[in-house]
């Protein structure tokens, strides 16, 4: 059965980045990635935020978030 | 043809987490993983810093280094 992962974004150069280098290298057999535009699906953030998500470009997987590089706060997007 | 990925860490719980969440996610059928701890191998934190690694975990899959989380700045491993 595949691992379900989230890749929160907000559409920033570095989240787009991260998005092609990273989201789109997990094993497609083990895990099924889901591409989340916090700004274009604003009603998210709190999923996100709960998650333990602080900023984008972040990679759900497993319990705890990934922070990867660094594109934009969650606190910036509300 | 895989292609090649490197995980630099230096063996902190956030670097060990991040290898098992991330290092061992990507597809094994496109990307050959490195592993590497910088601290067990410091001749290579030199190769870390001109591919532009700052601080560890990160991981090298492509032109420009993910940072994941923070566990170490560079610095602080030499």
């Amino acid at each position: 059965m595949r691992q379900n992962a989230v890749f929160y974004h907000a559409g920033c150069p570095v989240c787009l980045d991260a998005e092609q280098q990273l989201a789109q290298a997990l094993d497609p057999a083990r895990y099924a990635v889901e591409i989340v535009h916090l700004g274009e699906q604003p009603g998210r953030i709190a999923e996100a935020e709960a998650a333990g998500v602080r900023s984008v470009p972040a990679l759900l997987i497993g319990a705890a978030p990934l922070h990867i590089n660094f594109g934009a706060a969650l606190a910036d997007l509300r």
